[in-house]
């Protein structure tokens, strides 16, 4: 039975940048040994190091001022890494859910942390937005997307001070303006690839201001200077990361893929609208387009079990929300292919058929 | 033409270990998605990581009382974790070469650094072996095989107080008596799989002795809790880990590994000791079975270019020696088949025969 893949992250790839990666691990650059097997000092893994940064680069038009890393680990390492960076008396967090926590969490270990304005009083379903941002704060810290909750800040806010953003599971989404960004970083397993790595772009004139010692692999410059090959990088996942990048640019990058996201997201967002059956959890002018929450109404509450073996019976996997929200989440990042969400869409259309 | 791969690491794997992972990421555990695109919180691949845990456990017979964690990056982020957990006011370390030093730098962000012995008079050609353990330190540091330099600290040594050890290089490659140690840990990238991961073999009671506070992903409690699953691991290292142990265990376990390993390395310093041409490096009761360094005898330094050129057309590759020690490193590890150093030794007797 066809599988349609709406996990949460690590989630589904495209098949070009699969099956690239699994040709890679036979034999990588024609040198015939596997990607797996080469020295990262060899020319032809240098090569691929540096085509991904420019594949960034020329993909959200990252100006030249920033530095783009790609280090081992996810999201949860630059939680602490950033403020240990940047982070001098105080910074500002915006509290939009469970991640925005433990990133605040980390920054408490090098400083004051205010918390700017939360959602938490409604389980995080919406993006506050009525607040001000401390300009003695050294940094502003978001989430843009939140997985959980399938809350998205969809603008490239204006920061006096500089915009940290978590943008693990939307960036390469939309178009952004990296100018209004001081640091933007995430895990890669969502949009840019597999588990065991992090993107960072940052604003390289944040660095070196502070007085406190910062550990090798812990400040951002060791790995501007090693061009993330201070250590031995997580070369695979590097690797994916880089064949993900590659089919973004031939769907037409990230302004194309902001489009073809959007249609999805509407029409999985429209179902539920229509449906009598299914009530979104996140605030309409907040709803994210990566992450979509969604319950059975208070009339079927009932049949949430039901509707979820009748799903997995039609080939949906990892739709179950998160605990902290309950219901379903169908997770459609770039790679999910426009079919899989037509699939889900029939799906919860024939359950509500069945059981009317 | 057949490749022989000598390469440091990442380097050779086994070929089943290659296979069951590509399988995977084709379909993982029959679900129909691939391991690159699960979640990290199925069922199936829970079982992946605990069934790793045991592996570890039976291969290293480590006891009860020692955790194992798989953690995202490599032996350097372990260098200023190491510290960070069990460092009150000094550590002691045994310096060995270019990664020990990397190991103290940044051991010294949290107490005092005595180098009980070096080797640095010699370029780390040697293990130092005359010296006193200071039982007024939290622990002894040691890196028991040094690939740059070919040396190995091959026993199991005593120490009054807690031994950790970067066994990056040399792990799986004998049988250890992990009760002597307080802490183990490395990167994959040699004997246990590709990069992106970390093992640490940690003696529980160890931990959480410090007043100071601990970063959440720096904290092995953190990640002793979450099982290494407090954040999203680096999903395919793990795999190939996994696959990687399976075949050690198919091959006979570590016992039969060092068997192996010997014989490997002795047919090439055989060589190396037979022929008018080539020189080891390393002293030889230090010799590592793992990396084999040698550089061209005084009246052939002028062969260097040649031999390299000549080996290259054979198929060999990674032959090239550091920098600081220069000539010659073939790297043997686990995985290197005895073929490989066999074509070698011929690759060098062929050189030989053609020169003299």
């Amino acid at each position: 039975m066809k599988k349609y893949n709406f996990n949460a992250g690590p989630c589904v790839l495209p098949r070009p940048a699969v099956e690239a990666s699994i040709d890679a691990i036979r034999n990588f650059d024609k040198t015939g040994i596997g990607v797996l097997e080469i020295s990262h000092r060899s020319p032809g893994w240098v090569k691929v190091m540096n085509d991904c940064v420019d594949l960034w680069r020329e993909l959200l038009h990252i100006p030249d001022n920033y530095k783009i890393l790609f280090l081992a680990g996810g999201a949860s390492t630059q939680f602490f890494t950033i403020p240990a960076n940047i982070l001098n008396k105080k910074a500002a967090y915006l509290q939009t859910g469970v991640w925005a926590n433990k990133a605040m969490k980390e920054a408490r270990f090098y400083g004051e942390v205010e918390v700017v304005a939360s959602s938490e009083d409604k389980t995080y379903s919406y993006i506050p937005k009525e607040y001000t941002i401390p300009t003695n704060a050294d940094y502003f810290h978001i989430t843009t997307n939140n997985t959980i909750y399938g809350t998205e800040l969809k603008e490239d806010i204006d920061s006096p001070i500089p915009l940290v953003a978590d943008m693990s599971s939307d960036i390469m989404s939309r178009p952004i303006d990296v100018s209004k960004y001081g640091i933007i970083y995430g895990g890669a397993q969502k949009n840019v690839g597999t588990a065991g790595i992090a993107f960072v772009i940052v604003r390289e004139d944040l660095l070196g201001k502070l007085d406190r010692p910062i550990q090798s692999m812990v400040d951002y410059r060791s790995h501007i200077k090693g061009e993330s090959m201070f250590n031995t990088p997580p070369v695979f996942s590097v690797y994916v990361m880089y064949q993900t990048l590659l089919w973004v640019k031939s769907m037409g990058g990230v302004e194309a893929m902001h489009k073809i996201n959007v249609d999805k997201a509407n029409l999985l967002y429209n179902e539920i609208d229509r449906s009598k059956m299914f009530v979104g959890t996140a605030a309409k002018e907040d709803r994210s387009i990566m992450n979509v929450c969604f319950v059975m109404s208070d009339e079927h509450k009932d049949k949430e079990t039901a509707f979820m073996d009748f799903a997995k019976d039609q080939g949906m996997v990892g739709i179950k929300g998160h605990r902290s929200v309950g219901g379903f989440r169908a997770s459609i990042y770039n790679s999910c292919p426009v079919e899989a969400v037509e699939a889900l869409v029939k799906c919860m259309q024939d359950f509500e058929k069945a059981n009317q």
